[in-house]
């Protein structure tokens, strides 16, 4: 028994041995991120979901990889290159930058993406169902940029319209209308881009898993507030382009079905807030709505709702999943039609909304 | 006279010392890059030419701005912000970066584009003709993003469709097809991005001076061989990708007209040799053809080429004009329709692209 103890002593000492050499803990299997740009080895992944950064900066004093909102040093070798790894990250996708004695700048090696209200760095972090956004060799739809005439802003907006894998060989058939909006500091790249919009549904329409559909992303005038007063959010600008102008510019250019029965919103965080308003605003307009990681409805919200077909309600395990479950409950003993979804193991970050997406499209014009 | 000499020898002797204080000779109009990314202040751009840069990097021991094959140093003030001046340059746009402390970064002020093999920052200097790409209140077309099956490659390769006003709300008529291609270094999004593409034919079409046309770009295979080697190029795995995979796919999925007469090739630099390449191997594809700053054909290599209607050379006037001019002469004196174009004042960059394609686009399929 003694021998068991030491034994069992020995191996704790060692593990704090090894906690004291944080580099003997790493398990030495990175690989270059899929989000990386072409030819680009750095920054890589390992199985824990570290991520490696590497740069060279021959006269730098420091450099640091910043993510997840924790900096981490590198360290420079002889050439001038700096190298580090961060602690492990959820699986999914995150923003990042590099710090070069105290520039807060893009890694050159990693695509660019819209998020954190500026073009700057991602990297992915594998997850088990990443399988749901691989590019597969099906059928795929189109991603449309379009551009569309808002007089209330007196500019043209920016948006981006999947139509699914037909929809351009076909001449007469009618597809319903997801409007999906971004969170706040993104803008409507964010949805195509890293959430992977046109792949998740190339592959659910190809398993036969949804009904083919449009989705329309744009702008949610996001950038005209700042954080801290989000609560005094005026809804009312978005809603004018969203209702009198979008929609109509949608149902004139593409083959919709233009009722509320095949019309439905859904938005991510802040693009949540801004659904839930507006289809409290606008009942008649939208049959099924979602909110990612977003805020719930409660029944008295909806009791007028008249053709309400779906709530969907989503938030990953690490927000606060016990409120999107509650109000669902709630939803269901009052006869609405409501579905929760608990992302497992991510937070407030894309990989939760692509797999609420992934789930919601499943429901949706059934 | 003596006094009016000794004027001239203080005006000369001021002009020294301003020479020798840089500043000084800054015209003092200096306004954001049309290509900033949404808020930020910088790069600057003034009516020299010249771009300020700025960027927050107290530790740093120095920052350069990189245009233009030259580093230009950076001054640090008291709280730490680095600020600086490039040479004039050349209208139009211009990949740059930041230099800090030897690392070669983006700049987080810029928006990103796909050129000298990275996506990095561009900045905007105004043009006289700006005006041909500039976002109007006229009907817009749509950029398509698709997804094309390449057994040749195994894999769905990425091309963008501009389709013209008006196309998404017909049902019948069919259009002539541009296939355009980038140059070394750049991808399938330089055309629709840094180029421009969809504002520059919105407005023609708008102004009633190009037939509506659609335009396709997708990328060339360029990174897979070095900068030195462009002469090994071998353009059989491209040509296969255009001619047997692209084209067809696009005569499925868009409502093209799919013949010989109503198909052009262009593209700028590399992708000039490309369309120079394919058009001698391939004479029964396109009828019109079109080399940006990409070479030259000569008489003979176009004799046998029937249904051929026009041949357009271009390249900016600080490359070599001479030989794009002569070439025309040559090709018109064998009664050819050639016509050349020289963008005045600009090189081998983007601006003599855009104007290449806003001139050849105004003589196609007529």
């Amino acid at each position: 028994m003694k021998r068991i103890l030491n034994v069992v002593m020995l191996v704790l000492l060692a593990g704090v041995i090894c906690g004291q050499e944080n580099k003997a803990e790493l398990v030495e299997d990175f690989k270059p991120s899929s989000t990386n740009q072409p030819g680009q080895e750095y920054p890589m992944v390992n199985s824990e979901g570290r991520v490696r950064a590497q740069i060279l900066a021959p006269d730098a004093t420091y450099v640091q990889l910043d993510i997840g909102g924790v900096k981490y040093d590198l360290v420079k070798d002889d050439d001038g290159v700096w190298t580090g790894e961060s602690a492990p990250q959820d699986v999914g996708f995150h923003y990042y930058q590099l710090n070069i004695d105290g520039a807060s700048v893009p890694d050159p090696g990693s695509l660019l993406f819209f998020g954190a209200c500026r073009w700057g760095s991602g990297v992915e972090i594998p997850a088990p169902d990443q399988d749901i956004f691989a590019l597969k060799d099906v059928p795929h739809g189109h991603v449309h940029e379009i551009l569309f005439p808002s007089k209330s802003t007196n500019t043209s907006r920016r948006a981006f319209v999947y139509t699914p894998p037909g929809y351009q060989q076909e001449s007469s058939t009618r597809y319903p209308v997801l409007y999906l909006q971004h969170g706040y500091c993104e803008n409507e790249t964010s949805w195509p881009s890293q959430g992977r919009v046109n792949l998740i549904m190339d592959n659910l329409i190809a398993e036969g898993k949804a009904e083919p559909f449009i989705i329309v992303m744009t702008y949610g005038m996001t950038n005209d507030i700042k954080f801290g007063e989000l609560r005094k959010f005026d809804i009312k600008p978005f809603q004018t382009v969203l209702i009198d102008e979008l929609i109509p510019y949608i149902d004139t250019h593409f083959r919709t079905l233009a009722s509320q029965e095949k019309r439905a919103m859904a938005g991510l965080s802040m693009g949540g807030m801004e659904t839930k308003q507006i289809t409290l605003n606008r009942p008649d307009v939208f049959s099924h709505y979602g909110l990612f990681s977003g805020g719930t409805y409660n029944p008295d919200e909806l009791k007028e709702h008249d053709g309400l077909k779906l709530v969907f309600l989503s938030c990953g395990s690490k927000e606060r999943p016990e409120g999107v479950k509650n109000a669902v409950v709630d939803l269901k003993n009052e006869g609405f039609n409501a579905v929760s979804y608990i992302s497992e193991g991510t937070a407030h970050e894309f990989h939760t909304w692509r797999r609420s997406l992934y789930q919601l499209a499943q429901l949706l014009f059934k």
